[in-house]
């Protein structure tokens, strides 16, 4: 195989992403197999066809059930809002299909758990959208826990602060609507967190959470939109079914304790997410904001000289360096996504499941349901029972 | 009145700060009652005479009871291990002695109560050691959300985190074991964060907690020590008795939540004491390893340079900025000290009890006893349930 | 027009980062005149059909004056080493071609005027690859300036700090060669300091300056390199010709006083390009390691606030900001080259010459060649004899 | 001798400074030598005698001549304006007193090598008060340079930067009268960084500088004062006959070339005295504003965790660490003071100079002079030349 046909789903802020994704890999993984732009799918036909033409996709179309029928079409690219995740990756996956799903895999842990049943049972290929992972800085931490070089792990924390919504005249988009977006701040960031301690630290056994709501009323939108406040606003008001904010403290298989916290009122932060892991031999933090930084201490360096290094991930040393630039010339959250279709191009290269997979898209969405069971029954929570 | 006699106990970490505050206070706040250094006592007769020596106290005195009776002593300075702060506070109230206390105030909410009846029924005027309260930067963190510069406030997070015991075969301290030091990092660094979250944000209505101790067993020190592996250490290990980290979340009886984490194992953080704060309106993040900076941010900020300001509370506008150096010139952590002692001075002149005072030591205390019922109990406690 | 047709020399570290800037904008600025990709240019026939093909290039060659004889070439892009910039330049101007070509301009101020004489004459359009400019943090600078919200400038100072020839070892790449380079760390990092200081604070009147070559003798390339160390070096060694730290001071015609420095050999720095201005009303401060990031200081805050505030330009008031991500969401170093497409694409739709232009390439290298003499001639010079 | 006897000339900035590091020595380093506080010297007999009670000094005196005749003074401790310091230092050394003299030593390098001629053949003891040598993050950089840690040296880079006369408006104080106060910016600031030049890195051999006065004239004070605007300002303006900021390049006896810049214009910053040396193995940035810390970079870490460290030199195997508090517990400037009268002490009972002494002075003064002279003759200037 030397190309994958992609059909996508999506032209928004993730489908601009992704599609900007599979354009810049032949250019700098050129011994990779290539995406080929094939389809984008949207559902107004005047605004999918013009992405198909901006993003240089070969076609378009409006009906996503059509492509699954299409021989042409390897893998299907879900970008669509979060409560359409489900319908489509199962019937892609029963057509066939590889899949490769935006997070949150699903809005609830059994709609995840029925897709993962379905890829499996179809025998494709399955990635979830976990970009983050893909940060140099993010895999040179993994590198150093993998490598014992941090010691035994005490302490994971956490936390993704945004501030976009703290203006009360902000209106009621997708992503404030329970039905829609599953969930708020939760969903949305700290699955991110999640998913960042899974691959970090691994399997997190109990939780005990908090969410709350600032802004109980927003203006209804003038149109279905996601994250931004275009156009005028309605004057009638509607109420706000997500959480604003959700901390909750874990507990790790190997013995490690965390603290985790996803909000969208941290006034002055647009997009602050952060970790810090404390382990018997060192300890990392990374903030996304500088993402091409990892703070590295070592308690083995001589005592005169101890202090938290700040590690420009830019080097031969780091990930994917010999693609990019100079070291010390920076890349940007685009690249995480850059890396991720990396990834699944080396999986069909070495016929293997990419990672992460819909077991880890699984594995997220069963620890935020854990924490909203927790918030409901005030009570800490077996990750293992749901 | 122009002098306060003052007889303290304990000479080690904190009998230091607080001579060293008693001295410097004539020199830079000339026109404040000055306290004047009378007797000082220990439970060693060569240390405490050294110390006497050393710190410039007039007398020195193994039996602190002894102190009580006499008529030229004022005021009982109380920094002697935390297991006997409530038998001396209370024989102190009862012999008319006003009382400055070291925090935490007692090992149990019980004790601290007793204590405070014993002041408030002696009518003395009571003090308990919460000096970071005493900080420039974070005397201006008040002073903006007092003005409602921040807004409603959303959120607090706080943290102190040290690594002073991440070596195994550091000894079993006293700080170590619950008989004396009551808790591990909850009650010696938590105490402080609680202490910081009810001055600046107020009462905290309800928690859960989760606490761990990382290393169960440590080797038995030569000689009572505090802080410090001093000596060659026995063979022989005891059980380390109290937490090496507890964490916390938080309900405000003002609506904000928090996050509160107290830990020894925070490899790298030698003394990381910070906390951030969201409201409406702004924001502010304080490092008490930067002491004299508080990051600040407005919502109000022109657009295009909406931004942390880095204030360096050294300016005219800033606490005590009169007294100390020209602007960009920095404190110490001692200076936090001084200052408390200024505020017990200027409650004498104004004839008002000082602030944070026993009632605040109580309050702290009820908290530090929620989480550890949450902790034992596995649910959420309500605060004035205690 | 519709579109542009490019024809590139050059295949190393700046023929990707042009190439990549044609490839994106498309997509992120679909209403732009379209650079289309037309034939690329390089020595050796086998790389630079590999180049053509991983790049996205139609046509390749190994003859750049076969380039300049179709017509279905418009615009040449000289990404070739500094030694030929001037003979492409005339020549393509002479056959009616735009030209874009990276800095330095040329190996002399004569070389070039002359190149500026003969794109003027040629009535082509021409532009020089001063990237850092089009950083989103910089245009924010550089539009506090204008609008006058700094005040009256009182200081420029800069540094550009790398460390890759720290090594002796390290082989003598073109770079270290003065007849290929023109000059080292001069040329190369102070040339981009010195557009910087045009662009933002305006003339440069005189300058005093001092050089060193700390690293006299090394071992000789096996191939023609110019930034890294591939393959085993010879264990002749050959003289290094060009200077490994430049620092010069400078009257600019504001009144304002700078100071420059460039150097391989600030170890720890892997190129961090910086600068400060301070103004009678704010200052501003820049680290391109942190290049989403400027610092900011008002003078007009309020008295208990002030300070530096970091501010992150990716908000929408800030430049390209609705073509990006959402605010907090940061980009790389390859950026600045899509922006420097934008603005060459602009040009041709406004009918006006690019900026930065050759008259701004011919006035860095006019600074560049006042601080040679200068150095030579141990004094002061007026950059306006030259 | 236990107690060294000291009579002290100034109570202001300096006064209060110097006079609270005697209180202090005794009760940090008990063992030392303890300064005793004799007599203190001012012009205003009401003033000086505040200050006498304040500061706590035996006794007060206007009359500094008379206590150079007293046999109960042992050392002078100069902290006059600058324009007297010559005299009283040639008197007191004459009188056979011991001199500790505030920096600048004098207004010219040949009143200075007067001085040092007057304390050798007097036989006392002498230092000068480079304080900012005994910041512990300072020597934990002067240890790594004389262990070799940080190689040969290549690069110095160091600036003082205020703003406290940024206003226009504010007054013409004796500080910017060049008969008092000698030079402005270059004398008060500059002096500091070429001490700390000449500690870290060695002799300076050429200079070439700039200055510039960037206003030009201010109102009258109405009374004598250094620093502060206090009090209504006249109408009446005069000439500032000082330097606003001064810059100079500077070539190193070891190979090591050097940038410096002092300027009390750099808008935002109160003050930042800071330095950075980059060497062939490692590298150190240091910033007073953040005197506890201190940057560290290192070649020979392992590949991947490159990078400048953050070392808080609070820890055990940091300077006076024994003394102040437990790790991570900042010191303030007020420190700098106390360790240089420690060193005072030290001198006295080891039984040599102490360092920085009066040579030191002159080696400042003499570059000082040498940057002037350059100016004036706007070209390179040999230090040894003077």
């Amino acid at each position: 195989m030397k190309k994958l046909n992609i059909g996508m789903i999506g032209y928004k802020f993730m489908g601009k992403a992704h599609s900007h994704a599979y354009r810049d890999l032949p250019l700098f993984f050129p011994k990779h197999i290539h995406p080929h732009m094939k389809v984008i799918c949207g559902r107004s036909l005047e605004s999918v066809a013009d992405a198909a033409s901006q993003f240089g996709w070969d076609e378009y179309t409006t009906d996503w059930r059509e492509m699954l029928t299409r021989d042409d079409i390897d893998l299907i690219d879900i970008n669509a809002p979060s409560d359409v995740h489900k319908e489509i990756a199962i019937e892609a996956a029963k057509a066939g299909k590889h899949v490769f799903c935006e997070k949150p895999l699903a809005l609830t842990l059994a709609d995840s758990r029925e897709m993962l049943e379905a890829v499996e049972a179809a025998g494709v290929k399955h990635m979830v959208g976990f970009n983050y992972r893909f940060t140099p800085a993010v895999m040179l931490a993994k590198k150093l826990i993998d490598e014992g070089r941090l010691g035994d792990i005490y302490h994971f924390r956490a936390w993704f602060l945004q501030d976009w919504i703290i203006d009360p005249d902000f209106p009621l988009v997708w992503r404030l609507q329970k039905e829609i977006a599953g969930s708020g701040s939760h969903g949305d960031l700290g699955a991110h967190l999640i998913d960042m301690a899974h691959y970090l630290i691994g399997d997190i056994t109990d939780v005990i959470g908090m969410s709350e709501t600032f802004i109980k009323e927003r203006p209804l939108p003038q149109e279905m939109t996601g994250l931004s406040a275009t156009g005028s606003q309605s004057k009638e008001k509607g109420p706000v079914t997500v959480d604003d904010a959700t901390l909750f403290l874990a507990k790790f298989a190997n013995g490690a304790i965390g603290s985790f916290e996803a909000t969208r009122f941290a006034t002055g932060h647009r997009s602050t997410n952060s970790f810090e892991i404390n382990g018997s031999k060192g300890s990392v933090i990374f903030d996304f904001e500088r993402m091409n930084e990892l703070q590295v201490y070592f308690v083995e360096d001589k005592e005169d000289v101890q202090g938290f290094r700040r590690v420009l991930a830019t080097d031969a040393a780091h990930a994917y360096s010999d693609v990019w630039w100079p070291a010390g010339h920076t890349i940007g959250y685009e690249h995480t996504f850059i890396h991720s279709v990396v990834e699944l191009m080396e999986a069909f290269q070495e016929e293997r499941q990419p990672v992460p997979n819909f077991k880890d898209g699984v594995k997220c969405q069963q620890v935020l349901e854990a924490v909203e069971h927790s918030i409901e029954q005030k009570k800490w929570i077996k990750v293992t029972d749901l």
